[in-house]
This record gives C-alpha cells, sequence and structure tokens, in this order.
C-alpha cells in the first residue's frame, strides 16, 4: 500500500505546482485570466449554438471545467471547455433523442458530458489509455476534415439565413441547396462580412501589428480578438437599427446567474442510448486534448502524464455535468491564446471561470442583440482549418492503406454522419492495418560467400544448397501474419523437394505472440510430418524468455542457433565454410 | 488479361489432379468413399439433430458440398460437411427467428448456407482472406472450449431424456438441474451405456487391433466404426424392444429420396438477420478447415492455396444451400477419416456423395428406430476432444494478454452465447493486442567502451553524455504505439535538462505508418521548440524508400545516420572515439 500523501500526489497535481505558488504568478495569472475570458466568451456561446444548446450553457460548461482541470490536470497551458468536435457529436447523439430547444434536449446533453466523464475516470484509473489508440493518425485526421466540413456547411444556416436540415454533410448541404431561395438578406448581410473580416484579422492583422513594431506574443493574441470585436460591432449594429424585426436572429435574453449545480436525472434507457456516444466523445476528446497537452508542455520541457489526464478530463466533464454544462475537451485555439498569453499554472484558468462567471452574472443582458449570423461566422472561419484535404493524398502516398482508411473515413462521415464515420473508420483503420501487417516481407537468404553473413538470394551472390532452406521475416510472429508464414512455409517445401532443414531467421522478430506460438508449432509438426527439420536461428532475448516455459522449445531446443551460420554450421560444418570459389570449380 | 485457360486452372483446380487420373486411383477412392460413407453417417444425423434440423438434412448437406469441393478444393484430403462449431452457431442464429421443427426454421438454415457461401466466395474473389487473422489463436481455441461445453451439455437431453431448454450453456444447466428428476430412464439406460461405449472405443480400440497385430491405418479405421456399431445396436435393441413407446425419443420417419435443388426464398428482413451469424460462420468455417488442409497437405508434401480455399467452401456453401442443406466446413475428424482411408484425390469425396445418395434414396427406413439418445452420445463423446481448459494456462504462461483474451472468450460465450461470445472475444483479443503493443520495449542505449555498439544502460557499462540520449525502440513504430513513443521522449527531454541531441535508434524497427510518421513529425518540431536536435539511425531499407517521399525526411535527412555510433560521431567525433579508461581519467 502507498502511503496516502503519494496517492495524493499522483491524483492531485495541483499540490505540486501549489506548494510554490506565489504572489508574482499570481498576478501573472490573474493578467492571464482576464485576457482568456474575453476570448473565450464567443467561443463558448458559439459552440453551445453548434450543439444546439442556448448560449448559457456555453457559459456553463466553460466554468467548473476549468476549475477542475486546475486541481486535477498535469497540464500548466492546457484550456479545457466547448470544442468544435465534440460540440458536434453532442449535436449528433441528442438530436435523435429529443427535439432541440426542449429541456429533454439539454438533460441529454448533461447526462452525455456526466457519462463522457465517468468513462474517461474510469480508463483514467484502470490505465486503460491504451485504448485511445484504436483512433489512429487516419481516423483522428480523417474525422477532423469531416467535422471540418460538416460544420462549416451546417453554420450556413446562422450566417446566410438559408433554414436546412439534416444530420450529416450530405443531407444538410442538399437541403441547402434546395432552400437556397430562401436566403435572408439582412442576415447574410450581416453574416458575410463578418465571415470576411474574421478570414483577413486572423490571415494579415498580427504580420500587421508586428510590422508596425508589436512583439509577436502580443500581436498574436489582439489577432485572436477578431471574433470579440465583431460581436461588440454587429451587437451594436443590430440594435442600432432594429434588424432583430427584420429577419435577422438574435442570441434573445440570457438568463443571467450561475448554474445550479445538480445531478443529472438518472435515466437508464437514455444512459444506455448515450453510451456509445459517450465513449466516442472521451476517446476523441482525450486523443486531442493529450496531443495539444504534450505540443505545449514540451515548448517548455514540462512533463504531462497520460494517464492522470484522462481522470483530468473525465472530472472536468463530470464538472460540466454537474454544473448543466454539455461535454468538454481540452480545445487547440482557446490552449494556445491560453499559452501564448503565458499561462505559468492551472490556476490561470481558474481565474478565468471566475471571469466568465461574472459575465454570466452581469453582462448577459448586453449578448441581447447578437446576431446569431456572427457566432455563425465565428465557428465557420474556426472550422476551416480542420478541413484538410491534401492530407489524404499525402498519406497515401507515405502509405496507401493509411491513405484508403483515412478516405473512407471522411467519406462515410459525410454521408452517414459523424459518429458512424467514426466507428466505420476505427473498423476500416483496423481492417487496413491487418492487411498491411498481414503481408510482412519475408525473404529466403544465402550466405554471402567467405562470410558469416545471410543476405535475400534475390538481390545477392549468395550460397544455398538444395537441401537446406533459410528464411527470414521481416516482421514479429503475431495473430495478423502467423498464418501467411505458415503458408509461405508449405510453399517453399512443396516447391523444394529435396529439402530436409528449414532455418527460420528471426532477427527482425521482436515478439511472438500466442497464435504466432501456435504457428511455430504447427510449422515444426508438419516439417516432421514431412521429414524436415525445423531450426530457428537469431530469436532475441525477450523472445528466448518467453519460449523457454513452452513444450515447443523443449522439442526444438537442439536446433535454436546464435546466427543463421550456427545453424547451417550445425546441419553441414563443410556447407557453411565453403566459399564461392570452391562452387564454381 | 489473362488467358481463360489460366483462369480456369486457378479456379478449378480439378482440371490438375483430373488431368492425371486413372483406373488405378479410381478404384483407391471408390474403395476410401465405401469407408468414408459409413463413418459419415452417423455424423450427418447428429449434427443435424444438434442445429435442431431433420435427420434428413443432415444427409442433404453431406452431398452436394463433397461434390462441390471436389471441383474447387485445393486440398486433396479436406472433407466438407456438417462439423459441430458451425452446427452449433447454425442453431444459435436460426433459434431466434423460428420455431424448432417449422418449415421457417429449416428455410432460415438454408438460407443461412447460401449467405455463409456468399460471403466467402466473395471474401475469395477479393483476396480478403486475411480477415479471418481476426480469430487469432485465443479466439478461435475460446470458442471451441466453450462449444465443446455447451454441445457435451445440450447432449445431456437426448442422452438422458432430461428436458432443457436455453441458449447458452448457463441456461442449458441450470435448466438440466432444475429438471434433473424429470430423467428418462430407459433413455438413459441407452445413452450412458453408448457413451461409455463410444469412450472406450475411441480411447482402447485402435491400440488392441494393434496388438492383435492388426496395421496401424485400418486399426484406426475400424477404432473409428464405433458410431457406426453403436447405430446398428440401439437400433435393432429399440425396435426389439419397442422401447419407443415407453418414453425413448427416436429418429422416426426420414422421407426418403435424394433434395430437390432450388433456391431459398428472398427475404431481405431475415437475410440481414442472418448477415452477422454467416460472416461468423463464414471465417469460422473458414480457419477449421484451412488449418486442417494444410495440415493434412503437409503430410504429402502437397500444397493448399488459401485465397481459393475460400471460394472452394463458399461453392460448398451454396451448394449445400441449394440442396436444402445447412453451413457446412471442412471437419477435422471426418477429413482425417479421408486421410487415413488413404483418399488420394476430391474424387474420394465426390464419390461418396454418391454414397451418401444411396443411403438417402434406400436406407432411410432402417433408421426409423435409431434413438435420439445415440445420436446425442455421438456428439458427445465427439466434442469432448474440443474442450481444452488446460490450453488457457499454458497461453497465460506463454503469454498473460493472450491466456486473459482465452479466457473471457470462453466465459463469455458460455454466459452470453456462441456468437456474443465470439463477438465480444475477437474485440476483447484486439483490445489486448493493443495493450501489449502499446508497450514496446524502449531502452537508451549507451556506447560500448572501445566500440561502435551501443546497449542498453541499464544493463550494460557503457559512455553516455549529458547532452546526447540514444534510445532504442523494440517494435516497429505504428499506432497502437506511437502515441507512448511520444509520451516516453517527453520524458526524457524532462529529466534530461542538458539534453541538445536526441537520437532514436531505429534497428528493431521493421515499418512506420502514417501514425508513426505523425509522431515522429510531432517528436521533431517538439524537440525543435526545446532547443533540441532530432537524429534518427539504423533506418532499414524499405522504411527509407517510404520517408524519402515525405516532408519530414527532407526536414531531417542531414541527421539520418547509418549508425547510431555515425550519429554521435556527427555531433560530437571526439566524444565517439573516446574509451572507457580515458573517462575514468
Amino acid at each position: 500500500m502507498k502511503p496516502i500523501k503519494e496517492i495524493a500526489r499522483n491524483y492531485l497535481p495541483i499540490l505540486e505546482w501549489g506548494a510554490t505558488y506565489n504572489s508574482k504568478i499570481l498576478v501573472n495569472d490573474l493578467v492571464v485570466a482576464l485576457i482568456v475570458t474575453i476570448m473565450l466568451i464567443p467561443q463558448s456561446l458559439a459552440y453551445a449554438q453548434l450543439a444546439g444548446l442556448p448560449a448559457e450553457i456555453g457559459l456553463y460548461a466553460s466554468m467548473a471545467p476549468l476549475i477542475v482541470y486546475a486541481i486535477f490536470g498535469t497540464s500548466r497551458s492546457l484550456s479545457v471547455g466547448p470544442v468544435a468536435t465534440t460540440s458536434l457529436m453532442t449535436l449528433a447523439a441528442v438530436a435523435p433523442i429529443a427535439a432541440q430547444g426542449s429541456p429533454e434536449y439539454a438533460g441529454a446533453a448533461v447526462a452525455l458530458a456526466l457519462l463522457t466523464g465517468l468513462i474517461l475516470v474510469v480508463l483514467g484509473f484502470l490505465k486503460l489509455g491504451f485504448l485511445s489508440n484504436f483512433m489512429s493518425f487516419p481516423v483522428m485526421a480523417g474525422l477532423g476534415t469531416a467535422v471540418g466540413l460538416q460544420i462549416a456547411a451546417g453554420q450556413l444556416t446562422p450566417v446566410l439565413g438559408i433554414p436546412a436540415e439534416g444530420g450529416t454533410f450530405l443531407a444538410q448541404t442538399i437541403s441547402l441547396v434546395k432552400n437556397a431561395s430562401q436566403i435572408s438578406v439582412n442576415t447574410a448581410a450581416i453574416g458575410i462580412p463578418v465571415v470576411i473580416f474574421l478570414l483577413v484579422v486572423r490571415k494579415s492583422l498580427a504580420s500587421l501589428l508586428m510590422k508596425i513594431g508589436m512583439g509577436k506574443g502580443l500581436a498574436g493574441i489582439i489577432s485572436k480578438l477578431g471574433p470579440v470585436i465583431a460581436i461588440i460591432i454587429t451587437i451594436l449594429f443590430v440594435s442600432g437599427l432594429g434588424l432583430d424585426k427584420q429577419g435577422v436572429k438574435i442570441v434573445g435574453t440570457v438568463p443571467a446567474g450561475l448554474p445550479s449545480i445538480a445531478l443529472p436525472p438518472f435515466n437508464l434507457a437514455l444512459w444506455n442510448q448515450l453510451l456509445t456516444p459517450a465513449l466516442l466523445i472521451a476517446i476523441v476528446g482525450y486523443v486531442a486534448s493529450i496531443s495539444v497537452a504534450q505540443t505545449l508542455a514540451s515548448k517548455k520541457r514540462q512533463h504531462v502524464d497520460p494517464n492522470q489526464e484522462l481522470i483530468a478530463l473525465g472530472a472536468s466533464n463530470i464538472g460540466a455535468s454537474l454544473s448543466g454544462g454539455f461535454p468538454v475537451a481540452g480545445g487547440f485555439s482557446r490552449s494556445i491564446v491560453n499559452f501564448e498569453a503565458g499561462a505559468e499554472t492551472p490556476a490561470a484558468g481558474a481565474f478565468t471561470a471566475v471571469g466568465i462567471a461574472l459575465v454570466a452574472l452581469f453582462l448577459t443582458p448586453l449578448l441581447y442583440f447578437l446576431p446569431s449570423a456572427t457566432l455563425g461566422a465565428t465557428i465557420f472561419v474556426a472550422v476551416l482549418s480542420m478541413v484538410n484535404i491534401k492530407a489524404i493524398k499525402l498519406t497515401y502516398a507515405y502509405s496507401p492503406t493509411d491513405g484508403i482508411a483515412m478516405a473512407l473515413t471522411i467519406i462515410l462521415a459525410l454521408t452517414l454522419g459523424v459518429i458512424a464515420g467514426l466507428v466505420a473508420g476505427i473498423g476500416i483503420s483496423l481492417m487496413m492495418y491487418l492487411y498491411r501487417t498481414s503481408r510482412p516481407h519475408m525473404a529466403v537468404v544465402g550466405q554471402v560467400p567467405g562470410t558469416q553473413y545471410f543476405k535475400n538470394v534475390d538481390r545477392n551472390e549468395v550460397i544455398t544448397d538444395p537441401k537446406i532452406v533459410s528464411m527470414r521475416i521481416d516482421e514479429s510472429i503475431y495473430f495478423p501474419n502467423a498464418r501467411l508464414l505458415e503458408t509461405r512455409i508449405n510453399e517453399l517445401v512443396s516447391s523444394h523437394p529435396e529439402l530436409q532443414h528449414f532455418i527460420l531467421n528471426c532477427s527482425a522478430v521482436n515478439s511472438i505472440d500466442a497464435s504466432g506460438l501456435e504457428s511455430l508449432k504447427a510449422i515444426n509438426q508438419r516439417l516432421k510430418d514431412t521429414g524436415i527439420s525445423f531450426h530457428l536461428c537469431e530469436v532475441k532475448g525477450p523472445i528466448m524468455d518467453g519460449l523457454k516455459k513452452t513444450q515447443f522449445y523443449q522439442d526444438l531446443k537442439e536446433r535454436i542457433h546464435f546466427t543463421n551460420y550456427d545453424a547451417v554450421y550445425s546441419i553441414d560444418p563443410d556447407l557453411a565454410k565453403r566459399t564461392l570459389e570452391e562452387i564454381r570449380k
């Protein structure tokens, strides 16, 4: 049993950085919090809209998670809150269950956050973070592109005022085209300029500011204020011209005040429906968070603990749920703001939460005239960077199976919806992986004359003998390829009628699993039935440790050799010692 | 385009062996067929009973598949027909859909065979045999044990006359215990002696016959006649004493005649329900068949083509379906009979089909008094050899994760049913695999003094330097472990404050997939942000070929070295040349 202090230190990283916290860091973190609060307001409102939820829920989801993460998180810079992918996945999970705008809808989103959090915490305590490996790069990158495209298409509704419906990119796009004539000119007159403004600010403002002598960090931060500026201007514009009465949709009354802390109602049928989406949101959110956290940590030679991050992200989601919010994750854009503003500790995040609470308490009336078009434009511009079609081509060039897996993930997510696409993508990715690893390179090798080296007979002038075949497999022997090894050896046996000794060169074999061992046993037995001796050589130490526990080792041990040369020497010393000159005589 | 002749030869192996067929082989194959026909009758009837189907359907499923396999199959010895596992899976798939004994039940079984066949043929033409790799050894072995236990428990109903119900081992066992008092003494009086007789015959008859001078082959064949003898004796016994009127269940009227060839009715809803079971039966049947085929082929240095076997087994199932049968596979016990009787070509199988047809035409009246208890006893004894609990322990000792996967597969199959257990087993097996491969061995290495070798710093006295860390990863870099590599390098960076150069030794890396490449890119970027140079060394040729197509290679190429020594030399020649003596000075 570990002492309680150590356990507490492992699970509560706040004890570590809290111990050295001082007034200088405090002032720094407070300044950071002020900046970040201003940046996060538009994001929080926009992602709530994306998830189909009222604006105030976006604020709720941006408070408790920051405070909880400050207690449990190991990253000094990660900012946890609503992000694009998990918000869209929330919409996809909850929309089939309840009508948007109903209390049931908000309730289901809250329950989804609780489940997501519980799953993450359980994975963390059981140290099951490896499950996130199912989200291979092709799946995550493909999902990012599909999510980006679907969100961008979906935001054309608030930006242009074109009504559209459908849970997939395909359905939404068809609906948009059909209803294109119903465009709201007043809405588009706000939405389109805001999109252009945000694109220009994002692309050019930082370099412009740097040209006129501003520091890189400050310029970067100010260039991210675009959404805030757009919100202020469009609020003034809409309220000044009374556009809300001329077809421009506005946020309207945002209830002031803090969320009440409450458990979501326990509803087994609902939880059952939400379980798979919660698992996927948990893993997708985790993979994105850990990647951001590691990138930012390494810039300051800090360390992030992947298992503790599961617990921290899980606790943050539980925090979101208990305070009426929806699923959250560590976002790239929000974390980079935090990092560039100079956050020293997670306390900056906690102070940000206080800032957002102050907004929720006192400033919501100012948001009344905020047009949905502005929020839509903010999301539209933010998600464009998620779309990366070129990645398919680059990935395909490097690894065709990975490229195909990525392309299929995108296509299925766009046509069947993000959750179905994600599940299919994982399946396809695993199949492609099995396909690739089920075909390892195997080469018949022969002795390089006058040396003890054995090389591929097809590429080198080497010595071979009809009664001996040496083959090297350039992969671990495990279930994806074990049966192919059997087949290949069967082929070699039937094509070498004089064969008496078969030598398997294991120099590139890092491990042999139980399926691989069974195949080796079958190979040994079959070769024996045919009157051929089976030899192994160059077996690595850790594999030998395992083999020594088996009957297979007892049957074979005289025929396990250190090198391929030793194996041939044990069969026919003269053959091993021959040189090419002698053969040519 | 390949010439039509070559295509025909690829897909119709009969053209190959048929060309050299002669009267000597014919006589041999006819004798083999006679022996095998006698052996197969009890099996065919028993497995039909196991699948919940009338006896004659067992005969139907034993004709067409043998003829079709003779045309398409590449194994000279494989015998295709009803086997234990696929029969139980048929029961599990069809029982929830229709009531046993109804025409719908038989119709669903026929449709299941068609779907199974179509899936196999498609997999064969698309060369997707690698999908069978999902059935790793732990899953197949676990499934075998679970199927054996469930069938054995289920056969206690016909053997002892105890009524029982339930689709799982657990439910059946509970039901058997509850109803134990309803045992039929007359039935048990037949069932128990037959079980004992069959066990004794199987265990001792062959060695007894060999002791009295009989050849091994003949003794082996005769010892397999136990079920035939039991059938004959118990038919005489029941009919002589009129036991069918005293509670002993008999087979009753078996309609004489051959099956009519017909397409199963097209019913999309039914097919949809049967799709998953059909896929699983296809893959399980294929894995079992190919393993038997390869084992028998290698005994005669013959060759089996795994992709053509998919087509042959698929065509056999389609044949079974069109002639009113249920799913079939290449069985171990039936094939071994064929092999030991000396089958020279698949024609022996075709002649066996003729033999069974003659039985179906003329001998079914003799089967009227056959007690179900005898068939139950035949199955009970046959499946006992499938149960291998010790395999869990042995597998666990060699590879704990594989042992756990096997144990969980068995437990879930016994409690949730074979199909659910199989699906869960595949999932668990994949998770366990990810778990294991997500933790590859990684060692920081240092230079062995006075040499160019680099070895593990924890196990050897080696030269290191605070500004350089060399690390070797003993596994391919791919999605299961790519993120762990990032984490490990982050840890090393934060624990080596003076670090300036990080060298990744790839001597044990056989491949790098797209996820691995992304991680290497992230590592390179993060190290750069920290002011550390990233180096690679000992990268294998095929990996270099792929890397050369990437931007990553362009960024790094000056820092990709042939050996670890070269890498250190490029950083600090003096350091590379130092010896231990100098350091100690």
